[in-house]
């Protein structure tokens, strides 16, 4: 049977479409603090204590009362008396209060002893015996953390539904927590299908075998969001009951899952007879260049995500469809993505109707960065994206892009 | 003892006076490929292979020779005999060459046979039985992609010293390659030191204890570079003998160590001391802001870097200076890092001399992108990295940056 591609979905209704027919609740699960970094948080960190927890100081150097500086100077020092030193561990009134004409020694991050109400830096003063001569005046709150300027006890410092960074860590730690709730990762399955497919490592006879590649792509994009947990379940040679039977062990054990090729409308077909036996489409064929074999199903409330064995189809279904698919799904923004402005080198026609992602180098020349697309065709190219620094993004409604216009790269080489 | 800031370094000269004093060669590994996200390629990958390894077809329909269809519309269709169906690990003379008026079905990926020299897709074709109607025209070449036009036999796929992404994965994939030589990963020591810090988790007696929180930043922010291999030594105390102790342990099992606190100068001072007994400072001290005391020690070779127990110093003295010298001497390139332009709201005033690091948050008015400067002073205010968006860099010869300037953001938090 030979099968058309009725109707694509624009990207932007495919992702609504995807979006409102599939729900994934993600388990909470506690997980210890060093075990966080880019996982999902489950719940609103809220402080427990002000922070800093008392006025201290942000310097070395000498708490004192500000109007006993006005008016210190090189040639008119100031001189106080120095009463003790407080270490950052200390108890603010190890010392009791700073008198006029009294200063107490502070290091970095000490509490601020009574009366005080500025620090004066070590460079700023000079120690004789138990005194020091004053060589500027500091203003009230000079050098001084107040107590709860960062944050006060009962705010939210990290709100449920962030990815965490290395600073959120912090933070949290910051307020003595070692155990958070995250999300549990998210489990996907990735299989391959072709009986033209040899798996890397093994020999090849003829080159009419090609050997699987796509899925390493597939499985790193995924790994690299920092929350997924992926399982291969290899290549599937082109044969339904062999197909249908990883794919239940797949689905079984994950919450959704991608196949590689096998999505053609003239080819051997086992993907589409696969879902017309056993689920539905949610979107069959999506209005992206390269990419437009793109398809999603649902079997038994899961999602079967089909993507092109072509590499670069297969790159553009993960970065601008899959991807942003799955920060939707799980409420979360999607880490900012590396971006510059560029000046196209030369014209790009696009076919209206169509989202194109066109692969570019990136130069600079006479500090403007230029833009210059890479020409050969087909989304087969591995050189299109080894090769080049980024991709422009070219929308539905536009007839091409013209030489000489500004356009946003999306970098993802280093140049 | 008081000891001073003799000189500070730019980041500049703190960069190359390490890079120039530090060797790091890390031992070459044999790793599978499905470990190798984000690894350190330590051969040049050359190609095993052209590719494509034949002609082959682009697109489902059929092989024809270009010239048969010339002329052809829906009103003339050009009526072709169809020899055969070619799967894509089929030999591309397995039912011999085209000849004038003949067609050969291929899919996707099919090798094209003798004498064909383009591809009509289906939807341009009806097919009647053994025959297809052919209504429109197909010029030589079309929707076929032609042997090595990707790469050839002995090209370099992917460069040694290339740090690996999905789709450097997928190209050597590709050439059937299944163990490449990568570099072992960058083994980090990590480890706090100070009397007044408490590990997260246990119980505060005191607001005057603090818990340690900079390691998270500094682990998590090593972990990510996805090449690395850090181990945390937890809290030393501001003990000398039981910070050589661990330092010795720590040197023995990583390529560099890197503390945190006990590196202001009026401190308890156990970092320097342990430096000045045991090794020599390479660089004491860095004019950046925040971050200042900075300091990079040469002990038995390693490196020691000191960076601040205040989260933004620590920050400032990873993102700036401690991450840039790890590529810089590993020889690789960092990623691409997101960044945006913008109009400040309000002056920033900066030190010259100084490489100041303002965190901003970022909003949009009217299509335009502005930037707002977070105004809490202090090196060790989270929410300065938890709640903005990115931050500017200000340049050492400059007195400040003026309210309405474009700067650059590079972010970190998504807006």
């Amino acid at each position: 049977m030979q099968r058309t591609w009725e109707r694509l979905y624009t990207l932007q209704e495919a992702i609504e479409r995807t979006v409102n027919s599939i729900r994934l609740q993600l388990e909470v699960v506690e997980k210890d603090l060093w075990d966080c970094n880019n996982s999902i948080l489950a719940e609103d960190i809220i402080a427990l204590h002000d922070m800093p927890p008392h006025d201290r100081s942000t310097v070395d150097g000498y708490a004192v009362i500000a109007e006993d500086t006005f008016g210190a100077s090189v040639f008119n020092p100031v001189r106080l008396r120095v009463k003790g030193l407080l270490h950052a561990n200390d108890h603010p009134e190890k010392y009791g209060a700073v008198n006029h004409g009294e200063a107490i020694e502070v290091y970095t991050g000490a509490p601020i002893p009574p009366n005080a109400n500025a620090v004066i830096m070590y460079e700023d003063t000079r120690r004789v015996n138990n005194y020091i001569e004053v060589y500027r005046p500091v203003s009230p709150g000079e050098n001084i953390s107040k107590k709860g300027e960062d944050f006060k006890k009962g705010d939210i410092l990290v709100k449920k539904n962030t990815k965490l960074k290395p600073w959120h860590l912090s933070a949290i730690a910051s307020q003595g927590l070692k155990k958070i709730k995250v999300f549990r990762p998210l489990k996907i399955g990735i299989l391959s299908t072709g009986n033209e497919l040899l798996p890397p490592g093994s020999k090849r006879t003829t080159l009419s075998y090609v050997y699987a590649s796509t899925e390493y792509l597939v499985k790193s994009m995924l790994d690299s969001l920092g929350f997924t947990q992926t399982t291969y379940y290899g290549i599937i040679r082109d044969d339904l009951g062999e197909l249908s039977k990883i794919l239940a062990k797949a689905f079984s054990e994950n919450d959704f899952v991608i196949t590689i090729a096998g999505t053609s409308v003239g080819r051997s077909d086992i993907i589409p007879d696969y879902v017309e036996n056993n689920g539905e489409w949610i979107v069959r064929g999506i209005a992206i260049r390269p990419g437009k074999t793109t398809s999603t199903a649902l079997v038994d409330e899961k999602p079967l995500f089909s993507v092109s064995g072509n590499i670069v189809a297969a790159w553009t279904a993960m970065e601008a469809y899959i991807i942003p698919t799955i920060h939707l799904l799980l409420g979360i923004k999607q880490d900012p993505k590396p971006m510059v402005e560029a000046i196209l080198t030369r014209r790009i026609p696009n076919t209206v109707g169509y989202r194109t992602f066109v692969r570019t180098f990136l130069f600079k020349k006479d500090d403007q960065i230029y833009a210059k697309p890479f020409t050969i065709k087909g989304s087969n190219i591995y050189t299109s994206l080894i090769k080049t620094h980024g991709y422009i993004v070219i929308e539905e409604t536009l007839e091409g892009v013209e030489a000489g216009e500004k356009v946003k790269v999306y970098i993802h080489n280093p140049f």
